[in-house]
């Protein structure tokens, strides 16, 4: 079972959920993160999108970013080809669900599947939680509840490719800074070969910057582009800290012009 | 079994601790928290109580927050009805073990059950995870040492709730900024329902504030109190940070007058 | 199998990484520390070193903190007396390696054992953490790989200790702004009972301090040095921050007069 959430490390609120697990069923539990910007339900989505499916086959993931805490927010479980997600009804598991594929959506309503005193603060320990417990000791979904349809969205927006330009968006910076746009690096390898010098667009700031196989075939502190490890487009500065550099945010328009 | 430290995550001391831990028995490790503020005791207790509870029965809990390593401070185990815990005899596991309920120390002197080396700064490592590890592995508490009634006490006082007020004190502030105080949530809405004005004072400042069911109840960035997942009194700010607004500390006087 | 990196646990990164693990083998996964500074190789092999030896013989640990990923920089298996290292090669593993004993290096040339993708920023995930899976599954060394003797070193320098002096390096500083030296435990115990003043030199400045057995000999807010749990001498404030104090890093010379 995996844990993503908004909660920190701090306060032993993550530790609560995986007792709860613990007490329900014996099973490998794994931190996505939970330094997820509070309330931040965008982030929390890229960041389950891009790891979920590293995870074997059957594997349930929790995930909790969620303002809508305590009020008539539903909870919902999805299940896709592989993996299962269980979490609020907000948008959070649709990127990753979408990416893995083949997907259904049951509204969590059967209280026996809960714990008995349901705090309005933190559904992550005393629903979620539990029902994912529940479906690894084998519980069917339909236990839990309805299948639904009407579910929350979230987009993070297809980047569009021709062959002189790749347009799309800023979806997040990572730990070293580096920069990850939404555009498919299969898609943008079929028009643009690795060591060619491409203009990037971000705002009214057009640069100059080579598109490489990896971070360290240009020196320390120079910046070039790369497909990621999430196979998108990147923006990158070797050893450095491109988004503080370039002052690039997540939801940022980006534009890649071929020559 | 579960680590609660102040260790931070940077150093590998935790994993030092692990290592031991695997190294005597096969159990599932779980991390309460190791961002306790460096060597407060009372800010590490609260987690502790916070937290071990919703662990299976049987789980141990090694904790360490201690200023006193090294010195005559002595190392304790407490059983309690439903779990273990092992760590220093500063107070540190009190709270938590008087929430659990049916306790008795042990202090822990059987030179049997530690490292062959004890490093006087590492007593987390070298005495109080083997012998929770050992514990897994069947070793009788009497073993480890004598029973002892002259443990240090920790207590974080007990609110003080009328038909018109409830008085306490702050006893945590959370990764999102809410405000924990010690008036417990049982007893409170007893006297007080959901939906109800109530006026704040922390010092000498007065504020009327809605007491609500959840976080969501009101707009962004406006106050509330609320019962939070501990079942203990909150102050917060719906999607915001409220210790950092109303420059509220641990230890601070809170008063409630339902009106 | 345990972790070290530099990837910081906002991204899910190190999750992908324990998710390729735990689809080729079922394994405990333990988290080392993924706080190393960015590309630090030097922080990451002293972390490595003070951390390995606590874990059960047979312990597969993964490393990674790799500005090189995506060049000609290999890959490589290191097997000691009682634990393997997997990661690049480039020092990281090696003052470990030394430190267990008896070691043997393989470089990572079968594909066989790698992602069927491998993208040219993640080996991490792509490479190190599959091979170290498949060691656990009993595939034999010489599968993954020749035996090279031709490794990238890294050597923390060995302290000089005479009968009046101590003259070595700082290696690291910790969580609680300890600092750590190169200065053998074992061999200046030999040379200075606990109890003497010594004179401390770094860099221009000259300070009389206690060599003391624990942090908590001496009053809170003032300086000792001791033996840490590293078994290498510490330069400390107890329950505060010297390295902030005295404005200490890493490389820094350092010289001790027993007198």
């Amino acid at each position: 079972m995996t844990f993503l959430t908004d909660f920190g490390t701090k306060d032993g609120y993550v530790a609560q959920m995986k007792g709860v697990a613990l007490s329900i069923t014996d099973v490998q539990l794994v931190d996505i993160t939970h330094d997820i910007s509070p309330q931040n339900i965008y982030e929390g989505a890229f960041a389950l999108r891009s790891t979920v499916s590293s995870f074997p086959v059957g594997t349930v993931h929790v995930a909790v970013v969620d303002p809508g805490v305590g009020t008539k927010r539903r909870g919902i479980i999805i299940t896709t080809k592989d993996h299962i997600l269980v979490g609020p009804d907000n948008g959070l598991l649709i990127p990753a669900s979408r990416n893995l594929g083949n997907f259904a959506v049951y509204e969590i309503t059967n209280k026996e599947y809960m714990r008995q005193t349901i705090s309005p603060t933190f559904h992550g320990r005393d629903i979620f939680t539990p029902v994912a417990a529940h479906i690894l000791e084998g519980v069917p979904f339909e236990e839990f509840g309805q299948m639904i349809t009407d579910f929350a969205e979230l987009d993070f927006g297809a980047a569009e490719i021709t062959d002189k330009t790749a347009i799309g968006a800023i979806l997040a910076m990572d730990h070293f800074g580096n920069v990850i746009t939404n555009i498919d690096g299969d898609a943008l390898k079929k028009a643009l070969p690795y060591g060619k010098t491409i203009t990037l667009v971000i705002g009214n700031k057009k640069r100059k910057i080579l598109f490489l196989k990896a971070y360290n075939f240009v020196k320390k502190g120079q910046l070039l582009t790369t497909i990621g490890s999430s196979n998108l487009l990147e923006v990158g500065l070797n050893q450095g800290n491109v988004a503080q550099k370039l002052k690039i945010k997540p939801g940022d328009k980006v534009k890649i012009i071929f020559s």
